[in-house]
């Protein structure tokens, strides 16, 4: 027996959708002890980091979601395998409101970016392998394996990095949703 | 390759309704030292400028779910760039329950206000900017661009009285709900 | 223009999802300072009045939700006025977790009991201001009115019992959702 | 009068899809004292037994929610007895972000496993009454009966245990999920 694809996209664009939403309530609300914009701009200085990571983290699932959508369109049954790859996937991306919320209470520190990239790097390989069983059960051509590549290439990448480079671990972090973006790239997402 | 409108309405109803019923988990749960009620009502008051924010924040995200509701209605095709920037719009959607926590925390000081403005400010300039693509795609009469400059102004007018004067700051945030529910206002939503 | 019934429904199913879910989230997670269950059943005997409450609780916001569907399943058009009567009960709906939680912050406080009385006597008044709408614009004979006025009349007499006496208060707020079991009860729901 | 089944299956999917979701927000985040990943790893080894109940619970949730799914496709009518044994079942669910919180505040304390072992069983129990009046409405020879033992039966294994060996009782946890990954099994679920 198989799956009906309705419910299948239903509840995995409601976990999403309730993932992405929580990233928000991981911002530390900050109490101030100044009584001026002027000065408590000094007090607001450290969230900084903390609303780019938030930023990052939102683009990132927005286009996992994006992706997802665009993926399980040609879908027509729902295989035991493909539900499976995608609930492992959804694991991976409920942790990234909790790795969000580890890089927020310790910024810049290499064991957060370690955590926020391997986070990262295991719910993109389950993407793939998800992407792989839709590619495999459609023979579909609009589904490029070399996609499947990039996520869990760059986010090794920056698994790797974490050890060595915090700076570069951020900097490679940022790469895959700007290829997301890029014009004209052959790998470019068609939405 | 273009979204299917169903699953986008759904994603986007799904961020709404969470952030909506978020916001009155980030209300204080007091714990009350006096016996009776009417000694606790002074250890309450200090929750009635919460709970006001409460109700403004929750009143003001489902006119943006009504005017969501009311956009997409004539979408035939979700574009790319209708799709960013409703999720940018979401983005900054899901800030309000931070924002309205940053006024309950610190309430009538203007970093407060200046924060809970600026996001409604940008919620709304994206909103715009979703009617934007809309109204290009559709040409759609009943999607009038002057709609779009009321939320931005208002908002924006509110970031910047918040520098100047807190009452006025205040005032100003309760203006679009207002206009919302004006009577034979020619700029009153249908619904 | 009228709202779509899907996406209406939608919407609320989807609120009134994460507040009974959120009830669960605001139980205190206790930290065990004894090693043998039979000791530690002294630790957990505190948390008996919360799991009761959030039994409550949960019944109720579930009962909210059969009720809710089985009324707008007859009708075709959403109107303005039933859109805002269901923002209103959406609103002191999602209010239920927080009262929740204040009571069992304080359990047997009877402004805890008042807070948590008042709470379900708004979602029962603005939920018959629906089913009042909603009765108007069908005509529909299956709608009977006079079930309007079982929960606002019994939440009413549990604010005001909060005034006198804690017990009789608490009693009260069983007494709708056994109503709603009640077999052969002229005012039974079907569902 | 009688539940549309869409609004049933789209309700319970969206309290499953919160409750999945939320069980990463239990995760208690961290403040790293050390400077290093080689350091900081002594300080992340108490994080490990967490991440394997969140685990544990994420999978064990994942399955209801397949089971649930295949449970209620041939259901033509959703009666009243379906129904709250449903909302019976979502009533338990929701408490395993809780009890995992529990587990995880408490690691291998038997109260702890206690806990957790009771709220699965109930919601198992809840699960096969809700299939057993699905069973007695279609007569579906698709839904056989001795499934519904298989959970409440390791479960309740669980509870009892709990009070002799805390290692044999985490170990009665693992097998409802090992199960159902079972190649062969005569028990094995179709998806």
């Amino acid at each position: 027996m198989q799956l009906e694809k309705t419910r299948f996209e239903q509840f995995s664009d409601g976990v999403i959708a309730i993932a992405i939403t929580l990233l928000a309530l991981e911002l530390h609300v900050p109490r101030l002890f100044t009584n001026t914009i002027h000065a408590s701009i000094h007090e607001l200085a450290p969230l900084l980091p903390n609303i780019l990571t938030f930023a990052l983290s939102f683009i990132t699932i927005a286009i996992f979601w994006v992706n997802h959508h665009q993926l399980t369109k040609p879908v027509a049954k729902v295989s035991r395998r493909m539900l499976w790859a995608n609930i492992l996937f959804l694991l991976f991306l409920t942790l990234i409101p909790f790795s969000t919320s580890v890089l927020s209470v310790n910024p810049w520190h290499p064991t957060a970016l370690l955590t926020y990239s391997l986070v990262l790097f295991l719910a993109s390989v389950w993407f793939s392998v998800l992407r792989y069983f839709v590619h495999k059960s459609c023979g579909d051509i609009h589904i490029p394996m070399r996609r499947s590549f990039v996520g869990p290439t760059f986010y090794l990448l920056a698994v790797i990095s974490a050890f060595f480079s915090v700076p570069l671990c951020a900097a490679i972090l940022v790469i895959p949703p700007l290829f997301y973006f890029l014009p004209k790239s052959s790998m470019r997402h068609d939405i």
